[in-house]
């Protein structure tokens, strides 16, 4: 009997899954459930589809169900999984649109039904108008409901990067927005002195930031929509609209009750296969967890480009190849408005909540060479380990063309270099892209001088 | 008696030497010699000067004699040292101006004499309008000609870097500019897959280019001017002005009569903490060889980012402290119009010549997610070691924000990583910045798929 391999999820980490594994292995049969009406979409692009920035919802999908089905996968749409039975190695699914149910055997499983967006547990949370921009069906939602042109104030609960991405979508469609974080600085998993930038850059586009602030209750009005948030500060806030960007957490219900063994993060336990504890069952994306390779805990990190390794790295080893998923390190970026800011490794309060001791050391440098046309400011934070001068972590803040350069300290991390070691790279170098000492080397510089003289100390 | 320290060369190397030595030794007596008018100066950004991108002559010093003086470092301008005499330890010098002549005793010594343009042995290379853009006075010469307004026409011999970047000066200046190389195409550094559009960009700024032909003889007119450029092919390209850019050798005739070794590659030989053969003498900058560290091989590249390395190194262990220059990897960047382009590791021709056997990979992609508005092509190509998978070199081409991308690269060559690690790195990801699979991944798996079919074969 033909093997058959069943996928719950078609986004990137199912898709990819699905593909890779179909690949290899052309005799497989593959079943791919999608409960949304789309495959294999960027649901990082949402934001910019809700600016207007993207025009097109089709220009979001890298790849069609009729593009999945050419290349032998039996897809189905709007179609839910309800149920995994791991001993008669079955799932239950059950048709959204027509309501019909069945049950598709498999022998193997990949599990990769994504996230869910967190939601506070306050009163009023389940009105109309709270939106979370999860999935690319909750974007057509947001989306079709500005259109309507009748929301004028918008509340996002939620400064981090999505947060603030919807937020400045908002702000482009001229809506006045407010956007509450409990943290001092936006995304609180940069350290302070970076956020500032990112604060002064948020309030610049005529964002008001309530920070340091909680959501404690929504004020629902009698049409049983939202009309304010409140904050445990005591402030009001008008709303004709919420959108929650609080984050993500793995949704991972199925396999709770399937008894698919969950990690410490609360994720779906998998090794660097992605194989979870359960013989033929495998699990990628946003529902997985990963390893940190600097704390060594177990993480969830829901990014796409994770998801397309890990389902990648899945249907590898499902049809017969050996590929391994190593971890992740924690990089990320963002735009606000027309600043760049970006992270990778371990910002100084998870450097401290990992139990490292660390020193730090932030420059300011340009973008191209002082004297250059276009040079614009670029401050470069470094995390490094005291006594090893091991890169922990690092951050960049700037213009134009600034904040893409992590990558080349995300590799330094990768690797377990010390500082002394970086600032002798050989970087590239040219007028238009750098002063002749890389603001890389420079911060390497400050942060070996700043572990040399604390090891002096002792 | 107190120590001294001599310093040949007043630029990136022999100042970063002079600054750092005097720094961890206030006591050091720091005499440093300079022929020309200014001292750590960018030689880099003389094109940018000359296409008056850059406005300001002073923009481009980075330290001048007062700073340096304000730091505590005679130094002696417009004054040629003329001889070394290892067995005295000391220097002769002239003022170049005045005439006077003298010596300088030296405990130690730091030979930064940097390098002087290639200079093919043709007849006519001696007349006037010829000239080669080393160093700033060399640019103020050019710039001063170009001024009066008489030169329409222009011959670049050499389409390297510095050629590119002259022609491409010259261009803006509404000059016609004729580029002569013996390469297939410009840069020849590059692979030609590459190099075809670099090829493009230049012919699009309208310039000629003449290639695969060599320059055989200057016409000089009766004024004991240059009047035309023949080349090897029977080409007469009439020229109211030549700018050399062959590429530099490295200066080292003082070394020579002075017995201070020199290295298989003609610069000065040196170990890691930039020691010539000669106790007490150090050797920075253009001047001296480079550890190839994929090669193995002695190098000299002409750099200032390596000057500004090798003599802050010079000057740590000088002044008593311990410091390294590891060697290079032949990092490189450069922009033509708004192409940019970027080199890391060893080019196709490169690996050949040094005995490697690899496979490469080349990949299109775009700079941002493929449906965010900007997004721009970006080709990629990976050089690959067979069998070990080892990524020995990279080139990166495209528009905007693509060629700084190489420095994640050149941290993975220098980290000698593989391709199949380097396409699980947690590198960066939002749609402004990058498809979900950045190009350095999607590359990376290229090349991974062919050193696996390549091992299969076997």
């Amino acid at each position: 009997m033909t093997r058959r391999l069943v996928v719950i999820g078609g986004d990137a980490a199912g898709g990819s899954a699905a593909s890779q594994a179909r690949k290899r292995c052309p005799d497989l049969d593959v079943v791919m459930f999608e409960r949304g009406r789309a495959t294999s979409y960027s649901a990082c692009g949402i934001p910019y589809w809700i600016s207007g920035a993207v025009t097109d919802e089709a220009s979001l999908i890298a790849r069609t169900p009729e593009q999945h089905r050419a290349a032998g996968i039996d897809v189905r749409m709007r179609t839910e999984v309800t149920g995994i039975d791991l001993d008669a190695r079955r799932v239950t699914w059950r048709d959204l649109d027509g309501g019909a149910t069945g049950t598709e055997p498999f022998d193997d499983l990949v599990y990769a039904t994504g996230s869910v967006p967190m939601r506070p547990p306050v009163p009023g949370i389940d009105a109309d108008g709270v939106y979370g921009v999860q999935v690319l069906d909750d974007g057509a939602a947001l989306r079709t409901e500005l259109n309507r042109g009748e929301v004028r104030r918008v509340v996002v609960v939620g400064g981090g990067y999505i947060g603030l991405e919807i937020a400045e979508a908002c702000r482009v469609r001229d809506l006045a927005v407010t956007v509450v974080d409990l943290s001092a600085t936006p995304i609180g998993t940069f350290d302070p002195d970076v956020g500032t930038f990112i604060a002064d850059a948020v309030r610049g586009l005529g964002i008001d930031l309530v920070l340091s602030d909680g959501v404690v209750a929504l004020d629902v009005g009698p049409d049983g929509r939202v009309c304010a948030v409140r904050t445990a500060s005591g402030r009001e806030l008008p709303a004709d609209l919420v959108v929650l960007g609080l984050g993500v957490r793995p949704n991972v219900r199925l396999a709770q009750e399937a008894g698919i063994p969950l990690g410490t993060s609360g994720g779906i336990a998998v090794d660097a296969r992605m194989r979870t504890g359960v013989e033929g069952v495998w699990a990628a994306g946003d529902c997985a967890e990963s390893r940190h390779l600097l704390s060594g805990q177990r993480v969830v990190v829901a990014l796409g480009t994770h998801a397309n390794k890990q389902g990648r790295v899945a249907g590898i080893n499902i049809g017969g190849g050996y590929a391994t998923f190593p971890g992740v390190i924690g990089t990320a970026i963002t735009k606000v408005c027309d600043l760049e800011v970006a992270r990778t490794g371990l910002s100084s309060q998870e450097a401290e909540a990992a139990g490292f001791s660390f020193v730090t050391a932030s420059v300011d440098s340009t973008t191209k060479a002082g004297y250059f046309p276009g040079a614009q400011p670029i401050r470069l934070k470094m995390i490094a380990e005291r006594r090893s001068g091991r890169l922990l972590g690092a951050q960049v803040v700037g213009r134009q063309e600034a904040a893409k350069r992590i990558d080349a300290l995300a590799v330094c991390i990768w690797n377990g270099m010390t500082v002394d070691r970086i600032l002798s790279l050989d970087l590239s170098y040219a007028p238009p892209f750098s002063p002749v000492w890389d603001p890389v080397l420079i911060a390497a510089r400050k942060a070996f001088e700043a572990v040399e003289a604390d090891v002096r100390r002792l």
